[in-house]
């Protein structure tokens, strides 16, 4: 009998592939692997930038997270076939430079760079002229700006396909279905001995590990609803940015990341609709308008592609890791965070990091919620 | 032999449509047909509520066309077997309303209405409020309007569709490659006696139809320019609007065009760039950002398709259609105006119409920019 793996985003399939380099036979249950919010995801590995009040655990399982990155990029390009190092998946770490717009959103960063600076967080304030140094396209009108000089990202697009060529170089199947339900002994609160198909079928499992993301309630009761994000993907001859630029235009967030082969990534919405992929003209606009703001050169710039994904959210915007009654494992609810915390949740499920009081797996463990039915 | 149409655009499908009912033998040549600026195009017959300052010929070739627009529509869908009637290319006549957004917008619009009182059109000028009882989803800030009730519009991608049906029902040949040359007896200023295929063949004709759109000027002597226009479609539950609505948004040009099955048409830019066919961030954004100002509720509704085309332009916006020397006729330059003056540049080179003095032949001829070659 093997694990099973339901959901074959960047985190089922960052935990089928440690598994499976541990010699533990799974299976990953998907109908559209690499689909869903990782093929939306922008792909920032920015725990500092992101840092908001309400949110330590977070920044600590995203600093953790971060440090796993290079070598975690690095294993899976070697075991793809990929070229040597981190570049097969496009990992960058020449930082991310918040910046703002108008003078209400420089008040803002100049209290989140005391809110940093009081956590010990390695950023550099500097003046609108040193962003513009920094990076040259920017608008006149950017105030200021914080730079993260440990930041990172990554193509979140690369990182699933290496994952897939990476299990099927292990022989690991990948059943292109969905799964519509769990299968437990002695009904609803007992263990987990596998799940149902689509079209009926039973697939029996040693553990069930539930890499569902927003779809992760329909089929265990954990806390985690969707959270809508709209992204666009221009096309740059040549590259505008050199780094993660996030922004805030009169209050409103916007980020551009750009890539190796050209592409600049600007997201994303965040919208509680439920289960809606629909990309509309409203969401459309505003990441245009807020992007124009920041980076006037983008006007000129091919669009490639717009999507909508659904992140899975949880009540705390921390992640839902660990087991979960006999059979269960979860993996589920990294909202913003997937890519980010991909290798680090692979770690915990995998029982290669956790343990310690007060760590990772504290910190994500499903028990904050209480029974999970 | 045969005639051959070089571009299978709504105006050589057209041409081609009108001379096979005729009898007469013809072949259709276009790597894409029913692709170009028939497939971007918004589909909108408004001679009137186009009007401007310096084009009364066009106008006058615009009204004519769109008198010809309902038996056109009719005969086409009875030959491609569509539901009778003109509803099978969604021919509609609901007219358009031409609106003001600022004060300067306003002030354009009554010097437009006093122009259009001379004409002699038959143009409503109408509040603001008046706008939002015809149009209730019109923004509060909408200033006042101009109702044209007689101009329509149509469904371009059903009539092209449509065209290609009838024309299969009629056995026409549609040779799907590119024509790289018109072949002529001796030398360059010959008559011309077919066509050269991409790869080299060679096409036998009669006659020569050059309905090539903006890639005429490649292959004959004619003052046609790409003019390039991004156009995006929203999917929309219900129907926001029940009429086409034109806009001025600070000087700013936008229309919105609904169709029957949902759809709602957003355009255009109107870009001099050469043949480029890049959606660009810049274009998307300003035709988001005006259909906003004029109908907020667009906000809401989901992105269907967003493409860019090339208008041919002609340098006094008149298009080019009549005899250039032997063998080559000439069905081009159509610029904004395809779609509404298809019917009649059919009729023009099918010899259904035209002939008397300061008619639309004489208006559309070849000879007013002297020798074509």
């Amino acid at each position: 009998m093997v694990e099973v793996i339901v959901g074959g985003g960047i985190v089922g399939l960052s935990v089928a592939w440690r598994l499976a380099r541990a010699g533990r036979p799974v299976t990953v249950v998907d109908p559209d692997p690499a689909g869903g919010a990782s093929h939306a995801a922008a792909g920032m590995l920015a725990p500092v930038s992101e840092v908001t009040y309400t949110e330590e655990p977070l920044l600590r399982l995203g600093l953790a997270s971060l440090r796993r990155w290079p070598a975690f990029a690095a294993e899976l390009a070697a075991d793809a076939g990929l070229p040597e190092g981190a570049g097969g998946v496009d990992l960058r770490a020449e930082g991310t430079l918040d910046v703002a717009f108008g003078a209400d959103d420089l008040a803002a960063l100049d209290e989140l760079a005391a809110f940093m600076d009081k956590l010990g967080l390695p950023v550099e304030r500097l003046t609108g002229r040193e962003c513009r140094r920094l990076e040259p396209m920017l608008a006149p009108s950017v105030r200021g700006g914080l730079l993260a000089s440990g930041d990172a990202w990554v193509d979140p697009r690369r990182v699933t396909a290496a994952l897939l060529t990476a299990l099927e170089r292990r022989a690991v199947p990948i059943v292109r279905t969905r799964v519509t339900e769990l299968l437990r002994e002695d009904g609803a609160a007992g263990r987990v001995v596998g799940v149902r198909l689509e079209g009926g079928a039973e697939l029996a499992a040693t553990t069930v590990v539930l890499a569902a993301g927003a779809w992760s309630a329909g089929l265990a009761g954990v806390p985690v609803r969707p959270v809508k994000g709209q992204i666009l993907r221009l096309r740059s001859p040549q590259p505008l940015l050199t780094r993660c630029v996030r922004g805030s235009v009169h209050g409103s967030s916007v980020y551009l990341v750009p890539r190796g082969d050209g592409e600049l990534v600007v997201g994303a919405t965040q919208e509680e609709l439920g289960f809606d992929t629909r990309v509309t003209a409203g969401g459309l606009y505003e990441l245009l308008r807020d992007a124009r703001e920041l980076v006037p050169g983008v006007t000129e710039l091919e669009l490639a592609d717009v999507v909508a994904g659904l992140r899975p959210g949880t009540p705390d915007n921390v992640p839902i890791v660990g087991p979960a009654g006999d059979g269960l494992v979860l993996a589920t609810g990294h909202h913003r965070g997937g890519v980010l915390l991909a290798p680090l949740t692979a770690a915990l499920v995998a029982g290669e990091a956790g343990g310690e009081e007060g760590g990772p797996a504290a910190l994500c463990s499903p028990a904050r919620f209480g029974e999970i039915a």
